[in-house]
């Protein structure tokens, strides 16, 4: 068989599986998303589009990916933890890593026509790269997402000093930086207020926080791969604010938007884990006709992920969203939910984070 | 300050530099692309569609990372030979797997409604996954390439064989299976040849022999990302092949696809490499619109690869192809090329190949 | 500088740094012992000597590399666990491996006349391998160390039974092994007791349980490098250090294990951990023009850790321990103690070993 | 079973097989030799007994591998070229550098007393580490050894110097020191002629140069792994073979070298490759006595390799070994023999060491 006379060439190949029983983050990065978000003139200091179009994505890895525990993401990059006994693909790393990093990539482009919508595609196609770390222990666990945690918040406070200086304050990017360098989270949480007459913890927390995704509790007869759009640009301050939100759903938005987050980060976070009530339920037209096309799709291996916004109002006993009544739903199930909370400190890992924490079943150790 | 205290955890990155001076192979592979096929309807046992976006998808990443050196891919797999002296993100393997798969499922979803016009995207968005293996030698990287073309020989000799007895035959799928069942090539060649009136030999080389991309000479004032076309829409048998081919640009077509891959793969390859008449064709109302998004890009870090057959007749102002006779260019210089020839056996790499295993200079060795 | 033209070659050379925060543990084999054994005529199917030279050798280690927290011996093999903090060689494995194969074959030949008196030197220089392994959690280090020691029990089982069909029952080899094909223990026991007067679970536990070399209490004012005995019962504080031994120590030392070993291994272990009693303190003539030679040197990255005192008193013809009172040390500091004891089962972890599973404190995390 | 309860723990062992086809080099090194040589009295700058024992052990590390091709030594480190194609331990990394660790190691101790014949053992057991490094090409192995040879001139050059400026220079080492401080290659030979009257080109070439091991042809009626002279080119049918012997060859020993090093190694080495007559003829009781236990061994895993001075006697120039004249062997076998010579530039390599890069024989890949 000629087959055979060659096929010794895959004795080069190496056995890359990782590690067992410890956990593994991938985290994945945009490449040279400075020039693509300036290229598609992504707002500064914070693009919702842009934002949304990320976790849209994300949330298609999550749901793909059942031993994905959490997510988290900032800016241009997406951190996914794996439970410790994942046995996807053997634990190969570089199967993991391109897989995760590749449904990524095709999500975003796919999805991009739905938050950015006078585009019918990017400019060019978005390129991400990707990494696997292994993490023994919760406590590296806790302490990789309050490092990415924290370092959102120290990037998009200097972004956001940044942008008013130069946007608001006329100066030139070169005088922006410069009036910036050698001051601390107090500094430019002060000038802000003082000179830009902005409270900066009463900015949305998407920007300030970044985006959790977490598998929470979601009504049972929602439908489970269905789009539900987290709808931050209802959030005050987007540019895309005024743009036909719902009315009630601008009052859940601001509902959570007061939640401050404690400043300096170095100082104890608040940990205070209000979620922020993304949502909104509105289902543009535009959304429509995607689900016109995606209905068409009877794939198994790539389910539509329902998002957060949905998942705030069931547990909504009482009057949970402002005014409206609660819908009861009796039965429940997973899903995957986004939210912009603190997960620096221990609050979020002893309450809605504890199951990642909590001992894994040894049928799964083996499995 | 408050980054310090957790970043601690990047000390658990490991170093996954790969070993210096020796061919880096990168290999992708659609994931579920059989549902993929099934679900979007692709032709059996070959959709030209799908197989002119793949190798799209392929020189877009060979048109951003230079150091690839040749390219070959078959169905849903594609491999990407990396010069030994790379030294692209420092060797380090996740970064280079994942840009690789991360870049070519990008073009692949952005350019689907180019290849797939009725559609404008995909029903899901596809995924793939990538590896890399290392290759000492000039040996292996030849018996590699090898072994993937003879894989798409025997793979494409039974499904041709396969969907001919089902779909001309009239056979179960089963019964397909069972009749195929201990042939060897020579017996599926005679049955095509008796029973379905079919000279496998004469089927387009795409179909056959796979795709392979090439750095070669282009003509000096040619478009550097743009097109040296494939253009099997307008081989033989192909679905497409009657749209309005330029009559002339079929001859040349026909020119090159007589060139028989000699049977059985085990016996000499008739290696000779007439490569396929680049050429191309008419540029639909749908990829002039694209071309209108397109122009927009000042991107560097993604060039665009426009697709083969537009390009050709950028160029083309008066009369590009029409009635011309072989246009004579003075200057060359390098760009990517596809062809569907031999690379198993020494004369693709004493020829055309010869620069791939030229040994590198020494100052590359270092840079 | 000349140096520098080759010195690239350098960079050929890999990071493998282990991950940190697991546990390493570092196996070591002999490399053809079974033909080792044979040629230098070890007793069948236990040699004393060859045990205690093989716990002399891996005590060696363990007084060299303080980041060992317990070690584990039998036949042929010895496994050495350093604490999850370690950053001995920055976690280098193919540093820490060889260093512990090196450290442990250097000590072995260099020991070997102090048991194997009648011989200058093995007939030819003896070899070990070794390899480290990874393990993130207390769950598998505990059954790492039971793996062995049950492990230790089926084969010194099966050995015993052969030996004694073979030597005393007067089969031949293979009549042996046939006649023992499809036993399970308790055959054997019943076998070994029946057939050949021989209650297994009153042999040496040494030879039954292997060897476990654990940090604990020695009298403060003894050689921190010196004898340090295999019988921490005898040792003050020791729950038998009352228990007189008896005249005969060398009795003892070979039928010793008043604590039988339950059977079989797949029931519940006994754990009940009585230390065999085996040694003796009593300094032979051997061992001071030993330590003349040794008192010589002042290396500190070498100490010379002397034998297992046991090994001495076998020789300790007379009354070597015989009528001595036990001493009574008021201050005790840490050294290497060798035992025989149930280390499958939780209590051994809950118990001597629990500073093994004993949270480490944070400073030692980032040294 | 006992045993599969606890097993599965062998599944965290991770797979460290090394890339095919490249040629593997093991690099040993003695652990705190600078103190171990303190402590032994070690001869300044450079001790032949010393030298000849590392030579001897890497000797035993040489028979015992068939798969090396060459060694290089000098101080206390030996580095081990293995042939492209080794598969010894299924190119298991930890397997192959413990085992030729624990080789050397076991040697250096074994024979010890052999070269240092007032002390039984050395003062305390000497260690060593070790680590694997792949080179692809013959250019880098080239230059690998270059590497060493030139950092052994450097070295030697220093410590020559170095220790004439205190020994018998009368000067402090700090003073030494400061003295060397910013001299060249040049500067320290005119030093050593001026003032210690020394032409450093005719010390020794084992000091200057190293040792190298190769597999040559020796006397097919040799002992295989016996005599293996160190002064190969005084073999029959050796050019040197008639050249008469100062009758006191220990002299020679030690003056040796007319063969000069060409200075300094920046400039073109002088390649040409006259071998160092070594060693040392007499043979001890001691050695005798030694070789009579050594003749009960019957092991084929581990032959004796006798050391190179024994082996002296044979070059015995004029009258070599006691009136005989030069013995004619007809027939010849490999063998590996000890030289001091460039291998530094091509010579070397397009001469007697030609074999290590010849191609291999595919029969061998595949073995």
């Amino acid at each position: 068989m000629a087959k055979s006379k060659y096929e010794y060439v895959k004795e080069f190949e190496t056995d890359d599986r990782m590690l067992r029983n410890v956990y593994v983050l991938v985290r994945i990065d945009g490449k040279g998303f400075h020039k693509f978000s300036q290229t598609h003139d992504f707002a500064k200091p914070n693009d919702v589009r842009g934002i949304n179009l990320m976790n849209h994505a994300a949330r298609c890895v999550m749901n793909e990916l059942d031993d994905i525990l959490i997510a988290f993401g900032e800016s241009d990059e997406y951190s996914f933890l794996f439970r410790k006994s994942t046995d996807l693909y053997q634990r190969r790393e570089a199967k993991i890593v391109s897989t995760v990093v590749s449904l990524f990539t095709s999500a975003y482009v796919y999805y991009w026509n739905d938050y950015f919508t006078e585009l019918k595609r990017p400019l060019y196609p978005p390129v991400f790269d990707g990494r696997a770390v292994l993490y023994p222990s919760e406590v590296e666990v806790k302490d990789y997402f309050a490092w990415r945690q924290a370092d959102t918040h120290i990037n998009n406070l200097f972004n956001t000093s940044f942008w008013a200086l130069v946007e608001e304050g006329g100066l030139t990017p070169k005088a922006a930086e410069a009036r910036l360098c050698g001051t601390d989270s107090k500094d430019k949480n002060e000038m802000l207020f003082t000179e830009f007459n902005t409270n900066y913890s009463k900015l949305p927390a998407m920007y300030r926080k970044g985006s959790v995704l977490l598998r929470e509790q979601i009504p049972k007869d929602a439908d489970k791969d269905a789009i539900i759009p987290t709808l931050p640009e209802t959030l005050p301050g987007s540019k895309s604010a005024k743009v036909t939100p719902a009315p009630d759903t601008t009052t859940i938005a601001l509902q959570s938007g007061p939640d401050p987050i404690s400043e300096p980060v170095s100082e104890a976070p608040s940990g205070h884990t209000t979620p922020v009530a993304v949502a909104s339920p509105v289902v543009s037209q535009e959304t429509v006709m995607q689900e016109g096309i995606d209905s068409n799709s009877h794939s198994e291996s790539m389910k539509r992920s329902i998002d957060a916004s949905e998942a705030e109002q069931q547990d909504a006993e009482g009057e949970p969203v402002a005014g409206k009544e609660a819908p009861t739903f009796k039965r429940m199930k997973k899903g995957v939910v986004i939210d912009h909370i603190d997960i620096i400190g221990e609050k979020f890992w002893a309450g809605r984070g504890a199951y990642i924490l909590a001992p894994e079943k040894k049928k799964k150790l083996r499995s």
